[in-house]
């Protein structure tokens, strides 16, 4: 028996969105940018997914969807836009915070090389974000405000509306890396007064290699990718079609009765979570509501995370150690230290990240599982 | 019946790479970066492939494959590296040429912006680069040169062994192209003495969203897409290991029998070639014999060329205008204009890319269809 419980790091491909992009790997395979009609119908594919994924994303008919490789790509395409502005407007100033992705946080660290001055706010206890931190920050020379919609790592959810809100009042950029957040809970980029928006297929059962960067109407957009003429211009390269078709079909079938699914996958992470943060020694990260339906991130005192995910995968369940997403880097997590957790509490992190696929008998099977690994290693 | 013969905007997607790609849709779908023994699985798939294609390409064991989303986003990739070596080493002068895929020359322009000189040899008529006249262009300042291995549009093969030997002894940096080439005809890294090469997979039956950087041992990489430590820390993204596998199995059955497929190719071509060539007002672009088995490229002299497409189409020909590869533009290919092609010569052009699946009754009707639509054009 296999319980998969790393979901934040990628998702199953739907059956629905596999079978969705089957004729376009194997008949309409056209290159969307061909004349004939073979293309023809690939542009029409095309435009209809992408229609379909504005529609989800509750997009205004003249918004952009510019679809990438993926989260990485559309953060670093919204991080570049804000750049070039702050460039031609002179202002060198921009706001994000201390637990963002690594693909916001080192391309804003590339940005300082050049003359940037980058502030990364300081991430509260229960891991949200004051919108009135964001306020305070602003300044005359700030070109814009990078906030992810939800962390990775402990899943806490941002006030997005309210620092959209902020914003657009100040007149500037706001981007939302909202990898782990589109597909999972409600995501609306009119209500939240975004500029940008990233999203990545895979995180939703989508295909992998494919993702996207939602840009409202007037926002200013500088292209990483120079080429053809894809994208509105804006992202050079023939399009992923298959991957495109099978965003969109992911999408919408993660958006179908989702209200649904998130009391489900609530229901189950809640179980999880009262068992395991009420043993003695053990925190759980974050803020215990305002977090996705199905993450969990614990440290437990005095154990090593590694050392724990090991020995519940040989009980057959796939989760993360807290204190990295690469298996390569045995840097305590950013994301924890931001916290204010000490490098040895970082390292006894352990990140569980479920859907509403997982019964309530493999939760109890977790949560026993992992009962009975911290009593051998605390014994 | 259809009639295929756009394969240089993009080609069919092999049946032994499809079949090769779908466990990793559907089985092994973890992140290769997670550490449980579902991510050791896709990771060791994923060496498994880049070792196949570092194979294929001939490339040392200390050279880096960097896998992007496609050719385009290498070809950035390599100019954005020889950009920044320049800068680090106050060598602003790159050398191109007239003729280059547009995710050079528009990378190049950016480059322009910011204080480069951009020099852009002239094409000759038969649509070879001489080497000298590379080694006549590289000056002190020279960071780079970036000469792409066939033509997109006419086929014409450079002669990229002798200019990466120019490269060489000058000790400077070599990026050619490779995006029509690779899986077409022989593409050996270390005959060529490139430091960067780039391909894409759907050009050679692969799936399409990805592609990759050949990056010979010490030669210098600045990333475009920041974030996480994928791809030797220079590319982020989880990677998109479907289509990397699909890469590795498409390009091995590319390479297999490749002398024999060339020669098929050749000899379907080649009877196409002069039966349409010695029509009068008819001429063919580029050179007659060194250009890619499967490339085609006539002005018809008088013809719309989009409208001897249309034509071809409605007898179920799917061929490309020479003059964009994009329906959406109606500028004059900038290909044909660097041959010295007049305006409404360029504009009179067809582009057949066939591939060694055209049987010669095929090619037959491709020749007698072309025939009667100029017979009645013309009349």
């Amino acid at each position: 028996m296999i319980i998969y419980a790393d979901n934040a790091a990628t998702t199953k491909l739907s059956e629905k969105a596999f079978n969705a992009m089957l004729p376009y790997f194997r008949e309409c395979y056209a290159n969307p940018s061909s004349a004939h009609f073979l293309g023809q119908k690939a542009r029409s594919a095309l435009r209809e997914s992408r229609s379909v994924i504005a529609n989800c994303l509750n997009a205004g008919p003249n918004d952009k969807l510019i679809f990438t490789s993926g989260g990485s790509e559309a953060d670093n395409l919204a991080i570049n836009s804000i750049a070039s502005y702050g460039i031609r407007h002179n202002r060198r100033h921009i706001i994000s915070s201390k637990f963002e992705h690594h693909a916001v946080l080192h391309s804003l660290s590339e940005l300082e090389k050049n003359g940037f001055e980058i502030e990364l706010l300081d991430i509260p206890e229960d891991g949200i974000i004051e919108p009135s931190a964001v306020a305070e920050a602003i300044r005359e020379d700030t070109a814009g405000v990078s906030i992810m919609f939800a962390n990775n790592e402990i899943g806490t959810i941002q006030r997005i509306e309210e620092i959209g809100r902020i914003c657009r009042s100040h007149g500037i950029l706001f981007h939302s890396d909202a990898v782990q957040a589109v597909g999972h809970i409600r995501v609306d980029v009119d209500l939240t007064n975004v500029d940008y928006l990233s999203f990545s297929s895979h995180k939703f059962h989508g295909p992998k290699g494919i993702g996207g960067l939602y840009v409202r109407e007037k926002s200013p957009v500088s292209p990483l990718i120079y080429g053809g003429s894809q994208e509105y211009g804006l992202r050079a390269g023939t399009e992923n079609l298959p991957g495109i078709v099978g965003t969109a079909v992911a999408l919408e079938e993660s958006l179908a009765h989702l209200d649904y699914k998130i009391s489900q996958t609530t229901a189950i992470r809640t179980y999880i979570q009262n068992e395991i943060a009420s043993i003695p020694s053990v925190r759980l990260n974050g803020h215990p509501l305002e977090r996705l339906p199905g993450n969990l991130n614990f440290a437990f005192d005095g154990v090593d995370g590694d050392s724990l995910r090991y020995l519940l995968e040989e009980k057959g369940i796939c989760a993360s150690a807290g204190s990295a997403c690469n298996s390569s880097s045995s840097e305590p997590s950013h994301v924890l230290k931001a916290l204010g957790l000490s490098d040895s509490l970082c390292k006894s992190a352990l990140r569980l990240s479920i859907d509403e696929s997982l019964s309530i008998q493999d939760a109890a099977y977790i949560v026993s599982s992992i009962k009975l690994i911290l009593s051998e290693l605390w014994d």
